[in-house]
């Protein structure tokens, strides 16, 4: 049956009580209910089954499909869904997945169950995952997979695609082959394809490709992404100091980092430390935590605002009416000030602006800042000079004070949403940390007293 | 000569002043200078020059060379580099290039010129160019490549093997084959991997994976970015109504739409309407142009918050003090909304969240709201009880005015911030559209009723 994306809701829409009934039921027949579900499918239904019903369901799977489908579900839940299963079950399904899979569930597990479920994994593989292991989890090392097929600079290419033959069976990247000289240092790649259209009897060393990009295992996972992206790579080679083979990445776990890079960068953007649990897993208390900080982070910067008004207060209390431009002073530098830092932290990120380019962000930012600061500004003298207020006794005249501020809050809020990102950067911190919000609250505390400056410069206040 | 990961800053960054000397004095020199060099790192000089300069550089590369780099450089600036050519050798580089880079530049270049271009494309090709020129540019239909293998379900697996050898050398994509019946309908698809561990008499009917997903012409090239994500395809079919194949998405397609719409959500987050040039690259009056009309639309927003204040100005001369929080107290609501809007919006993105599990979001939000707002209030009322101002007579009055206020705000921005981006998407609207900022107005201006309904119900002002 050929499948059409919409598919997929039916798959998980529709099917989805039926299984579960099935869970309770005649769980005997879940292998074949399913047999026609794509695991990526099925992965998602295990999402949102209660734990009791997860257990009957692995365990009523074949081991294969059983770890064919915990390989697609979300890994920051993967661990969970091990751990509710027994250690032998769990061991067999664990053993079936691929090296860097079985190695990310086990070190996301307590330390007691893992080693309960090492234990019970044969030897070689058992070695083989704890390597894998000892990197951190967002690095090179922590997303590279062991299974790849490295050859002599020496062998003729009939004879490497019958051993590629030979490897296809367990080797999970074969589409390209490391070429190692005597010393196992790794000196080119030959694609499949090339392989396929070469002479049989050259050897490696003439069909390879000597231009080889390859990071080490220490190499961050949003480096890696940016390399395979940049240069169209299928499989990244990770060395060791002397440039042996310890495993390689492949493009479609660099699709997983993206997406992974992507919600944090943009939850970083919108001031809240890195979630990784889907939305409406994760724990509450985990959801209060990470959001609090930032948001007290931001209240104490915001305290200021307090503080600048509080030495105004004079001239509040003589005209009264300034006080109602304060916050449309404030959102509108608040607002260009966060575009410019969105702006600026995607070109850092996608490599398009390098960070000693800053004379001419501060240049172009000055000049668009006024530009947008001018078509704001004369809207907002139109707005003052109509005010009906009370105390307002001299239309133009705050007219003109609300003008010339936007203009400075603007232009305020395109330098500083800039440059900000890019100082970070600089400082070797992450540039998406200087969240938008809090690029607002700095602007703000400036924007109270840019305003105040020139009303009472203006005005003459008491 | 193995490359690491750095190279490419030398190669950029130290080569670039020399090849910009070789291009002024001895631009015959350029293919052997740069023989070294990845076109990926090529082309991203190329980018950094002189419109004369990239025409010296294209015209002194060989014709496949100058293919490749072209293919590497950003989407958004290709068909500006090829208008600085002269008609013949455009056509000759842009025939040497992929049926879609070619498709892409042509139809992005002005009409005139790109007529003059297609003209002297040999007759097969320029079809082929004029077929997928007709797709939207971020449809399926306007990514997909027109170079795959199709083999009839009857195949034997060693014919199949020894027609996709002899497709390698033109073929885009050999890894994935894709079976057809007798009226040529796409029914399976067959990994060159299976193709190679099968039994060699095997039919091609009885190796293939029939569960297929693919997309029509007309599928958004996010959804086409999930699919591939989701299960991990190496090339995605495109059919027609008949489910005939019209072309194939590849991973590494896959890879560049989805940072460039990270960018475009992140910009989109951020209140910028889409830019696809790089940050420096974009035209000034176009990001003054894109800029501007969000930032009107929240300015007229922030107007509100100016009338709303107005309809309080007697509370406000009775009591100046109360101006003191004002800014804290929307920046306060803002910050909250604009995390639930991030949280949401991300989560809506990538399918962790449907727009029918409303009522668990409002009942989340709802009390992380609460935890929220209980602790930042606690500091707000600290800080209003030890306020020295002059119009200060009831501290503990004021401080319980501001506590109970941020609680109000910051419960308002989580529901608000979470449940907008939902009833958008429920409306066909795009979720990120609906950006932080818009959301921080919208509560700005319900903060300053509350804030100024509580005072009054409980500070009896004048």
């Amino acid at each position: 049956m050929t499948t059409r994306p919409e598919f997929e809701s039916h798959a998980s829409g529709l099917l989805f009580p039926e299984i579960r009934e099935i869970l309770r039921t005649a769980p005997g027949e879940l292998p074949e209910v399913t047999e026609e579900l794509h695991p990526a499918d099925l992965a998602d239904m295990v999402t949102r089954l209660e734990e009791n019903e997860i257990r009957i369901f692995f365990s009523n799977l074949p081991i294969d499909r059983a770890a064919d489908v915990a390989e697609y579900v979300d890994s920051s839940l993967r661990a969970h869904l091990v751990t509710s299963l027994d250690p032998d079950r769990a061991a067999r399904i664990v053993s079936a997945m691929s090296p860097d899979d079985r190695a990310d569930i086990l070190a996301d597990m307590e330390p007691e169950p893992a080693a309960a479920i090492l234990a019970r994994i044969a030897l070689p593989q058992r070695r083989e995952t704890q390597l894998l292991m000892q990197y951190e989890p967002h690095t090179a090392g922590g997303i590279m997979t062991t299974q790849f097929v490295t050859l002599p600079l020496a062998t003729r290419a009939d004879h490497a695609l019958a051993l590629v033959k030979a490897a296809a069976q367990e080797k999970e990247t074969i589409y390209t082959i490391f070429v190692i000289d005597r010393e196992e240092k790794l000196t080119g790649v030959v694609s499949l394809r090339e392989l396929l259209v070469a002479d049989p009897i050259q050897r490696l060393a003439d069909i390879m490709n000597e231009s080889v990009v390859w990071v080490t295992p220490e190499t961050d996972q949003e480096e890696v992404a940016r390399l395979i992206s940049k240069y169209d790579i299928l499989a990244l080679p990770v060395v060791d100091e002397g440039r042996s083979m310890l495993g390689v990445i492949t493009v479609d776990d660099v699709i997983d980092v993206l997406v992974a890079e992507g919600t944090e960068d943009a939850q970083k953007m919108g001031a809240v430390a890195p979630i990784e649990e889907p939305y409406l897993v994760a724990g509450f208390w985990e959801v209060v935590r990470k959001r609090v900080v930032w948001l007290i982070v931001l209240f104490l910067g915001g305290l200021f605002t307090a503080s600048a008004l509080e030495h105004y207060e004079g001239a509040i209390a003589s005209l009264s009416a300034l006080v109602l431009f304060i916050p449309l002073i404030l959102s509108t530098g608040g607002n260009s000030g966060s575009q410019s830092a969105t702006l600026v932290i995607r070109a850092l990120a996608t490599g398009e602006l390098k960070t000693n380019e800053y004379m001419r962000v501060l240049v172009r930012e000055l000049m668009v800042g006024i530009a947008l600061g001018v078509i704001l500004g004369a809207i907002g003298y139109l707005r003052a000079y109509l005010l009906p207020g009370k105390g307002n006794t001299d239309p133009s005249g705050i007219a003109l004070v609300v003008a010339i501020t936007i203009v400075a809050v603007v232009v305020n809020g395109c330098v500083v949403g800039s440059l900000l990102p890019i100082l970070l950067k600089k400082m070797k911190l992450d540039p998406a940390l200087m969240s938008a919000p809090f690029i607002a609250s700095l602007i703000d505390v400036m924007g109270i007293i840019v305003y105040f400056s020139i009303a009472s410069s203006l005005l003459r206040l008491g």
